[in-house]
């Protein structure tokens, strides 16, 4: 096919069928971020590369689309939306008290070819709640993260909760070079206690150590990590991490969401700047996540001189769908019965649509001069309902044509209104 | 200042505010494209350079950001949405019965130092009419763009209509060379008659020929181009284009939008693809069009074998806010009443919150532990109606503090539910 004819690997058009699903989970994701205070943010698509390779990774940054402006300077395109947000925030909202709790529903891009088959202009719906460290802040975003999914309409929604530092402490008391540190992980993350035993034994690991992985690599529910004692102050700030996701853990309860939450010791988010915890949404039969997010204490204030922690998630619309068409969940459509007007006079056909628009029924004009025949055709294929073929006044009957039934009536368009009113 | 904190030339952010005034334009088009059958589509940010640069014209590729792909490829952000829809036609529609009715919500790109000012990366609403090459084809485009711009709350629109060809046609008829093409063009935008003859007569006009002009430059309404009788054959098919005119006039005249509607010869748009009647919307005081389009009748078939005559028009979200701003609209703010909730028992503040929140009330959970005086500063900062502090049980009263008047009162969150249900 012609390249004219054809879009980018990973990227795709949207039919007016897909693009009513979107606008059903950006519509509700926005209502329901609304509802718990949150405002919505727009960053524009194109930033400058220092803006949004600070603090992310090299990973990230190595799948940005990168292009040059007329002046030399590096533009790319965004690849996630908190850097942009970080952004606003230290440029536009110093004034504004804390917490702010922004949102944004936006696509982002990905240069590599390893995002060609998940897409590489995606879309998000995320939260950020910036500048408040407490466990409530974090019980926040993970409480909202369940309601909205929940309010989607998906069923057995499941969280994986981890924690960046708690991980990144422990790993560090381990000694190990990176190499082996990524081999540990690696077991972490295939829950194999028997070859993380071995492995941990090869390495003469302190009992105390050994222990506490075995523990929290064991752990199935957040509740579950209440059983680990830390104890040794050679771990970092493990304890805290440790307390942090307790309180949490309370946080949700209280939520009445505590069994949606699952705790799991390796999960790691492929993006730098998180510091806390961390997590991942699913769906049981369905391959990728949801979405995922976590705190990042330390991030904001690469961008300017102010210290904000913040919490924050973001979810992607596309897999948000398949899990609903998976489930079998209808997404409603809004789309309302057609009719097609038509006249040999002009004016009347569009006195008949002024008419039925401002009593918000969706009505084409015929503007193809066709005959009856070909009208009544084309309705037949576009989808329409009725063809209303409209006389010299509005007061005389016009020909109704019920394109499902394929009979037709005169009646007025009064009379024909008040037909079709349950089914706008 | 920081790259990192900047965002390039001609790019810029929306804050909560500017982005509602945003969505009110961008919901309110919508709601008008899909009330007149219009359905919406969505095309990729990314694009192959082949089929954005299809027809468009030199000036328009030349202002189109372009880069490499992992595969060498080279891609481009669209810099209009005309190009993108006719390929998603060409695609995907082919079984889809004409004519087709699409719009579009999307930003567009320009690369070049011109746009800075005006802004690089700006959105569009507009709607394409497919498959049709009738006069009421292009009388529904202009009804639907007043109509639309004036459910939008904008008084005094004024559309001004040229036609692509019949300019095209008649200059030809000159046998001018490009450059004096040029000059007589725009010596026509200058609307200068005393010139625009001495012009004529300097390059000696055939009579007729220049008498078509004077009069063509003479209309000021659309109505007043029945005035003119072109005869000569010799002047391609400027008779046609001129019938054509006096029929869109007639279907404007049915829809009662007539007297917004302006003739100007000279009108062209900066873009290759028009055949037709052109034309661009707006209102006084402000200095740029607020959008515009025509009729495109041999664009699409160049990205496929389908000819399909289109027309078609793009407005401006930002100019469209600007110009309602200038007339003094209040566009209508849906923000809410915001409630914050506190307790020092957490469980009590989320089942208030849910109450709050089931009712249609925007509800913030108090995340930050703070004391009551630093809450009750926090909101009213924060734009907060009411901090409802919660008891031990939603039996008992809470206390509820009036931000605005800055008075506390104890009462239970049934009654301050039913308080509060006018500012929903």
């Amino acid at each position: 096919m012609f390249t004219r004819l054809r879009t980018p690997k990973g990227t795709r058009d949207h039919s007016p069928e897909e693009l009513e699903h979107y606008r059903y989970i950006e519509n509700k994701l926005r209502e329901i971020f609304e509802l718990w205070g949150y405002q919505e943010v727009r960053s524009p698509t194109i930033e400058f590369v220092e803006a949004l390779s600070t603090g992310v990774g090299p990973e990230l940054v190595d799948s940005t689309f990168k292009f040059q402006d007329f002046d030399g300077k590096i533009l790319a395109l965004r690849a996630e939306m908190t850097a942009p947000v970080a952004r606003i925030v230290t440029t536009r909202m110093v004034t504004v008290p804390e917490p702010i709790r922004l949102f944004y529903v936006s696509n982002v891009f990905r240069y590599s070819q390893f995002y060609v088959e998940r897409g590489r202009e995606f879309w998000q719906a995320g939260v950020e709640l910036i500048g408040c460290n407490t466990s409530d802040a974090d019980g926040e975003i993970l409480s909202l993260l369940i309601s909205s999914l929940g309010k989607l309409g998906l069923k057995e929604v499941r969280v994986d909760v981890g924690h960046a530092s708690l991980l990144r402490d422990l790993l560090k008391a381990t000694g190990l070079d990176e190499k082996k540190k990524g081999i540990l992980q690696s077991l972490l993350a295939y829950r194999d206690e028997t070859r993380l035993e071995k492995f941990m034994d090869q390495n003469i690991f302190a009992s105390k150590l050994k222990e506490v992985f075995l523990q929290f690599s064991c752990c199935r529910k957040l509740d579950e990590v209440s059983s680990i004692s830390i104890g040794s102050p050679k771990y970092g700030k493990a304890g805290d991490h440790l307390r942090n996701l307790l309180e949490v853990q309370d946080v949700l309860a209280d939520c009445g969401v505590e069994d949606s939450v699952f705790f799991d010791f390796s999960l790691t988010r492929r993006i730098e700047y998180y510091t806390g915890m961390v997590f991942e949404a699913s769906v049981p039969n369905l391959g990728l996540p949801l979405g995922g997010g976590g705190r990042y204490n330390d991030f904001i204030e690469r961008f300017g001189k102010l210290r904000l922690p913040a919490t924050g998630f973001a979810l992607e619309v596309e897999r948000c769908i398949q899990a609903l068409k998976a489930q079998g969940f209808q997404i409603p459509e809004k789309r309302k019965t057609k009719v097609l007007v038509s006249s040999k006079f002009r004016n009347m056909a569009i006195e008949a649509a002024n008419v039925l628009r401002d009593a918000g029924v969706v009505v084409l004009i015929d503007v193809t001069k066709d005959d009856e025949k070909k009208i009544r055709d084309y309705a037949k294929l576009a989808g329409i309902g009725y063809v209303v073929f409209v006389d010299s006044s509005l007061k005389k009957p016009a020909m109704v044509y019920d394109v499902r039934s394929d009979t037709s009536e005169n009646v007025t368009i009064g009379a024909f209104l008040q037909q079709i009113g349950g089914q706008l």
